[in-house]
């Protein structure tokens, strides 16, 4: 089985919102698809160690805020390299509230919904929701998962069904140990400035490790 | 509710297939995604009404095709507006087979699927399937959903679960009476000549009708 065939299954970028409590959280996804048109229903995947996946078994609901090329790739780091068990994702994040949940204001559209099925799998749990809630935020087109890793050069967590490990090289790279992000610019990493951050979850220099 | 928000969802292009007793079949899909990884289990959403959501209810098993930017358009109109009931699809289509099931030569890459779960909605089944093999076929780019309607000029079948039905415009136009695509050549489709063939289904030009 060649596991590289996955990557031509081709995604959007999703931040899933829920609410624990009352306090939002969530996380990224990409595993986002229509299941019916009338009434429309969505299904998402999220992973058992997900604190989102608690959060809409326990309150019955998500929202789907949909990212576009445009949106600021520290959304990802933020919501799909930390845990919502550990930090407050939304502090400090523009949102704005439909039914209740919180949306990303600087995605291109939301979906909100109620969960009325679920399937659940060895890892994952499938949440169908009816969609009661959905709009466009702006024009920008939405991004793709191919786009993310092609564009803005993004890594995958290890949570997604899409993770596969990466093939040892021999060759040198300088890593960020909180998101994956490969450093890839022209000068010489060590020569870069120590004000330097990660452009996918803004970590400092000194969070890149040598691999 | 804003129905265009859904256009936003990013998809691949499919041709799911399967077996009708001995008997090669297949439809077209966009709801695909990658579930868990390991073991790798996709899902797939097809709705009750085509022949092979049957079929695959009965032999419990399912292939992916991927398509292509450069796969031919003409698989989306055979697999995507026929239905497998009234005709063999795979009838003078070059296919491999992979684990039992046929597998469209003219894809990227392909996954065969044997069934483990599922879950029903009001109109769609959304199988859950154990990635058995999975392979590359070449390397030209996954066609996305977005790819089929900007650049191929696709429309969507009335049974996906992405169908929306059009905006009534006042403009004259023609229209494939299978497929749906919507004639947009420079020359007036009066003056079109009578050899023209719709470029996704290869229906003759008199099964386009003026809406």
């Amino acid at each position: 089985m060649n596991m590289n065939t996955f990557h031509n299954l081709s995604y959007g970028v999703y931040i899933i919102s829920s609410l624990d409590g009352s306090r939002a959280t969530g996380c990224v996804a990409n595993s986002v698809m229509q299941i019916t048109s009338s009434p429309a229903t969505i299904a998402v995947s999220i992973n058992h160690d997900n604190f989102t996946n608690n959060c809409i078994e326990a309150s019955g609901k998500f929202a789907v805020s949909i990212l576009s090329e445009t949106s600021n790739p520290e959304l990802i780091g933020r919501f799909g390299f930390h845990s919502g068990r550990d930090m407050d994702k939304f502090e400090g994040i523009d949102s704005v509230q439909k039914e209740g949940l919180s949306v990303i204001s600087d995605a291109c559209g939301y979906l909100v919904c109620n969960v009325i099925n679920k399937m659940e799998t060895s890892t994952h749990t499938v949440f169908l929701g009816e969609v009661v809630d959905a709009d466009l935020l702006k024009t920008d087109p939405a991004m793709t998962y191919a786009y993310y890793h092609k564009v803005i050069k993004g890594k995958t967590a290890k949570n997604a069904p899409t993770y596969i490990p990466e093939e040892t090289t021999t060759e040198e790279k300088w890593v960020c140990s909180i998101c994956g992000y490969i450093y890839d610019g022209s000068i010489p990493f060590e020569e870069v400035s120590n004000n330097y951050k990660c452009p996918i979850c803004k970590q400092p220099k000194e969070k890149f490790v040598k691999q």
